[in-house]
C-alpha cells in the first residue's frame, strides 16, 4: 500500500553542489534530470539561485545561479517539477522572473528561524509571481522552542504553499523527529509539509522514513547521498523502500554506476567520523570539514574533545 | 537519564572477522579488549568457536577457534565480559570446557529458527557448565511467524538466559523492528532480550535505538561498523546516543584512529550499492559479496534485475 501524496523531492545538484562549489558538468546534470523523469521522482532541485552581485560566476559553478538559460538547456516542463532554491540573504527579488517565463515550478527559500520574516515577505512575492513556494526553516535543532513555535504560526499565516523540517546538522534520532513533524503537521493545517536529513549519525534515511510515518508527505533526498558533509537520505534507498509503482530505481542506479560512484571517489562525502562527532553534538559540520582538510584529520578523539569544550 | 539494565555488547572481533577470515593480530585483539575495558563496555565478544574437526587452524584466523589460550594471551575477567559465538552444527560439546576453567563469561550460540532445538539442547549443556547463554536466532526476517512463535516459546520454557534478534540481512525498518521487539518481550518473560542489526540499509543504528525504545536491553554493535558486507551497528553512534555516565568514546575513537580507519580501506565493509539492494529485497548478503568480486561489480541495476528474479 502507498499513500498516493508522497512527493520524492531530488536535491542532488543543490545540496550535492555544497561539495564542488556547484560546478558539476551539463551533461552529468542532465543525466541526473532524465534519470529522474525516468525513475518517476516528483522533485529535482538543480541548484540555488544567489544574487550575481554577491557571488562571481567566476569563482562559482552554474548550479550555485542556475539562470532560466543554463536550466533550460539540461531540463524542461514535464511530470518531474524543476526547484530551485533561494538562500535567503544572498538573492532579491530582482533575481526572480515571472513564472509564466521560466521552467521553474518550485522556488525553496532556505532559512534560518531568525530570519523568518525575510523569508515570507520573499516567500508572497515569488508566490504573487506564480511559483509554488516553500520555506525550509534549517538547524531547528539549534531553535528555541517559542521562536520555532512563532516562526510555525507566522508561516501558516502566510500564502506559501509549505514548510519544511530540516535536520541541517545530522542531530536528530527518530523520537525527536516524530516529535517535530508533529509539531509542523499541527501547526500547518492544510500547508505541504516536508523533511530533509543530514546524515552525520547515519539516521537521514531512518528519519525520513519516521516523518513519513508521521504524515509528512515531501521527502528530500539525494542521489547516493551526495550533500555537505556526511549527505542525506540516500535517495536509491528511499525508492527501495517506498512502494508506489510509479517509482523506478533503476534510471538512479544506472547513473550511481556511471556517474556517482566515480564523483564519490573523488568528492568523499558520506559517513566520516569528524560528521558524526558534530552531528552527535549537535554542531554545524564546517567545523569538521575544516579538521579533514588539516594535518588533524585523524586524531578523533582530541577533535571529540574540542568540539566538547565548544558546547 | 539513562536505563541501567542497558548492556552494550560489543561484537567487532566475532563479526569482523567474517571479513577477514577472522585473521586479526594478537596486538590489535588485545587493543579492541582494552579499548572496551576503558570505554565501559559490558562485553566483548572475541571470536566465534567453532570445531577444529571441522575447521582447520591451518585455513583460518585464530579468533575462528578462540581458544582459552588464545584468549587468556589478550583478555583477563574483569568488569568487561568475554564472549564467544558457537555457530550450530559447527562445533560440539567436547570443544567447550567448564566455566570454573574459562576466561569467557558468556556464550551465544547462533542458530537459524529450524535449529532451535539443537540450540536449545546446546543451550542447557553450556548453561550447566556454568556460562551465561544466550541464543541468537538469525535471519528473523526469513522466519515465518508460526515457526517464530514456536521458537520463541521454546526458549522461554528453556534455561538459556536470554535471545537475541537478528536482522541478518539489513532488511528491517522501524516498524518491523518495534513489532519483533515487542514479540520477543512479551514471549521471553524474565529472559535477556537483545538486537543485532546489520546495516545494509543504514539503518543498524537507527534500528537498535528503536529497540532500545521498545525495551530491550543487550544492543550489539561494532568499532566503526566492521563486520560482514555492509556490517553492524557502529559502536561509536551508540557510544555517543547512550547517556550512562560509565561510557566513554574516546578509547574507541582512538582505536578508530590508529587502526580501524587504515583497516576498513583494506577490507571495505560498510555502504554498498549491492549490500543496499540485497538488504531491501531481503536476500542473503553472500550473492552481493560474489558480485563485489567479480568484474560486474559496478552493474547495480543489472544486479538488482537478478536478484528481483530470485523472489
Amino acid at each position: 500500500m502507498f499513500r498516493p501524496e508522497i512527493k520524492v523531492f531530488d536535491c542532488t545538484i543543490r545540496d550535492g553542489g555544497l561539495m564542488n562549489n556547484w560546478d558539476f558538468d551539463e551533461k552529468l546534470v542532465k543525466g541526473v534530470f532524465e534519470a529522474m523523469v525516468a525513475a518517476g521522482v516528483d522533485y529535482t532541485e538543480l541548484g540555488y539561485r544567489v544574487s550575481k552581485k554577491i557571488f562571481s560566476p567566476k569563482e562559482h559553478g552554474p548550479w550555485r545561479f542556475s539562470d532560466e538559460e543554463t536550466l533550460r538547456k539540461v531540463a524542461y516542463e514535464c511530470d518531474t517539477k524543476i526547484s530551485v532554491m533561494l538562500d535567503m540573504g544572498r538573492v532579491g527579488i530582482e533575481d526572480v522572473i515571472p513564472k509564466s517565463e521560466s521552467i521553474i515550478h518550485t522556488m525553496r527559500l532556505a532559512t534560518y528561524v531568525k530570519d523568518i520574516d525575510k523569508a515570507l515577505e520573499m516567500g508572497k512575492q515569488v508566490k504573487d509571481m506564480g511559483y509554488e513556494v516553500f520555506v525550509n526553516i534549517m538547524a531547528v535543532s539549534h531553535a528555541l522552542e517559542p521562536d520555532l513555535d512563532e516562526a510555525l504560526q507566522q508561516c501558516a499565516n502566510s500564502n506559501i504553499d509549505g514548510v519544511y523540517l530540516v535536520d541541517s546538522f545530522g542531530y536528530l534520532y527518530s523520537e525527536q523527529i516524530q516529535y517535530l513533524c508533529k509539531k509542523y503537521l499541527r501547526n500547518l493545517p492544510g500547508k505541504k509539509i516536508g523533511v530533509h536529513c543530514h546524515n552525520n549519525q547515519q539516521l537521514a534515511f531512518a528519519n525520513t522514513i519516521e516523518a513519513i510515518i508521521c504524515g509528512v508527505n515531501y521527502l528530500d533526498a539525494t542521489i547516493y547521498g551526495i550533500g555537505r558533509a556526511a549527505g542525506n537520505c540516500p535517495l536509491e534507498l528511499l525508492m527501495g523502500f517506498l512502494k508506489n509503482p510509479k517509482f523506478k530505481l533503476e534510471p538512479i542506479l544506472n547513473l550511481i554506476s556511471s556517474d556517482f560512484k566515480p564523483l564519490h571517489q573523488k568528492l568523499e562525502w558520506g559517513y566520516q567520523i569528524p560528521y558524526a562527532i558534530t552531528g552527535m553534538l549537535n554542531k554545524h559540520p564546517k567545523i569538521a570539514m575544516a579538521l579533514m582538510k588539516s594535518d588533524k584529520k585523524d586524531d578523533f578523539a582530541e577533535f571529540y574533545g574540542s568540539v566538547v569544550d565548544l558546547a
